[in-house]
């Protein structure tokens, strides 16, 4: 922070001069265009600061309503997706110059509403990056667009919803329908489901997923083999232990995610079951847990910091068209769908070689 | 945002009018004082935007100069780690209602002093929290503070450096001690070490524990036991199969940090090798990856999210103090040292029962 007094108002002239550039350049600093290099674009920032530049008045609100800065709600307790979400939004961010700030936040708050305006109006935030659950509540979106928030959802659906708001989907269902038909293919007939957090969508289309593909294939549904949880390891692991406890237990379970999935495989070890001869489990999302579990998972490649990067520039190119009226239409609504990905943790049912018998 | 049109200069009067509050209401929101409710300081900021008021100008440099985002930093590959430190930091936030922005950087860019430099401008922050290896760059800190920005440091030390600036202290070292002192005492006498990062001084302090608990008891340092790599499962994985080929390999693996020590496990598993009866593995941070292995790993409790609070704390008290003169002295440096937690990857050389003679 400079000490000297300022004794008039600096012009943007003043700026150039001393960052020694352009007035188009100090313009496009201002502007925040991305064809300007780091170095100069810290002197014309150093330069405005030490000035104390503001922008003339006319242009000042129209630069008070510009901000540069995003934010991403989440509400997930598995690191590793995470990551991979902010990894994702900051290359868009990258790409565009914004910075990202982050929001973690208690998606069953009665005041999660008001929290989002303010955490956008405190920090006067460009717009907002959803996920899910709180991208999936309607009555949250709706209060969010009414207060003029600019956002993006990131949503577990089969098709675009054509609501007239950005959003990324996922096809969830496809994904775990293909996971379930991979396990029956290999002849597995009792299939464990072990359910995500109920309030996050993607839990409900991977069950129905998995729901169809045992009717595709004739197999009764047994309520049994579906239990509730959370997309948490710990869950995983107590899911699994009431599976394999059951009078019929089912020789393969699908865990609604990798952290699920990992936790069946802790709970197969501790008791002594081999895995994949006794007991196939697949997971969801390809997180890097999925490939450094032994034996590595069998799951769906959700490409989470590709969706993510995606949602991210939905949002910046819907508020650079908002900021300039003369650039192109903004980018559509795109749909991802999770490829299946086998590997060590499913094998075909009972595959061992058989016992020799005595008698031969 | 609103159309209508300001015809005046709006005051505070104007914003508690709208906002139906006190003057001393708006001014506590202005100056993000914490006794403020979220839904008065909503309102009062939703005022604040729509009659687009600006504090006096003689106000209106101070609040230029306070921001109430702060940025967090970092290099490191591993997302526990990661989502930990900004738990930490995010904790502090909400006690103080500071904002945080994220943003990962390459540490061996010979540009990072002005990626910093143009981070912090660009987004008005008023500091930020640096963790290893760029709080550990002497030079980089060095430009930072020079340029006027400040900061707090995390990085492994068994002692405060008392250089002027802030920091929270990490006693690696001593941790590090511990954990070969365990294996040593259960007889462990051949024990590999696998490094993290070469530019994080975690890792070299890590070592330094390691060999100084090998010389204490006696046991020769073989220069073949140590294998350079990052803090990753996959140079965890490759480094055992290193020490695993070698003639007379380890009875006992400490990788520097749990990542490492999963890698570790999963080459010994895909290697047939028995753990802990054949081979002892102990890892560094208690991430919960060391509770979800099998078996859970040995390693040292680092309290990363406490660590990461506490640095925040003192970035965002000095802010504070250098804002209000009044205020009581700043909060001091703080040393934190990981404990030993013993879980069942570690065990007694060759434990298992000797096979009955058959001469009995």
């Amino acid at each position: 922070m400079t000490t000297q007094a300022i004794t008039r108002r600096s012009t943007i002239k003043d700026v150039a001069e001393r960052a020694k550039v352009s007035l188009k350049t100090v313009s496009r600093v201002i502007n925040n265009e991305p064809s300007v290099t780091q170095g100069t674009r810290a002197r014309v920032t150093q330069a405005i600061t030490e000035l104390d530049y503001e922008p003339d008045p006319s242009a000042r609100n129209l630069r008070n309503g510009l901000s540069f800065v995003i934010g991403l709600v989440y509400d997930n307790p598995n690191p590793y997706h995470i990551i991979a979400v902010q990894k994702g939004v900051l290359a868009a961010c990258r790409e565009t110059g914004y910075g990202l700030q982050i929001q973690p936040v208690d998606s069953t708050s009665p005041l999660l509403a008001d929290e989002l305006v303010d955490f956008v109006q405190r920090s006067r935030l460009a717009g907002l990056v959803l996920t899910a659950p709180m991208s999936e509540r309607k009555d949250l979106i709706d209060t969010l667009a009414a207060r003029g928030i600019a956002l993006v959802r990131i949503i577990a659906a089969t098709e675009d919803p054509n609501d007239g708001l950005p959003c990324v989907y996922v096809d969830d269902r496809n994904a775990a329908y293909e996971i379930t038909e991979h396990l029956i293919q290999l002849g597995h007939q009792r299939i464990g489901f072990l359910w995500g957090g109920p309030q996050h969508r993607s839990s409900g289309e991977r069950y129905t997923g998995y729901e169809q593909a045992l009717k595709d294939y004739g197999i009764t549904v047994d309520e049994q083999l579906a239990v509730p949880g959370d997309y948490t390891f710990d869950d995983g692991f107590r899911g699994a232990r009431c599976l394999l406890a059951l009078q019929e237990p089912p020789t393969a379970i699908f865990g609604s995610n990798d952290e699920i999935a990992a936790g069946v495989l802790a709970a197969a070890k501790s008791a002594g079951i081999d895995v994949p001869y006794e007991l196939s489990i697949a997971g969801f999302e390809d997180s890097p847990f999925s490939r450094q579990s032994w034996p590595p998972l069998t799951t769906a490649k959700q490409a989470t910091e590709s969706i993510a990067k995606q949602a991210a520039r939905l949002l910046i190119g819907g508020l650079r068209q908002h900021a300039h009226a003369d650039k192109p239409t903004p980018l559509r609504n795109q749909g991802f769908v999770p490829q299946l990905v086998v590997r060590g943790s499913t094998a075909p049912l009972r595959l061992r070689p058989p016992a020799i018998p005595d008698n031969l």
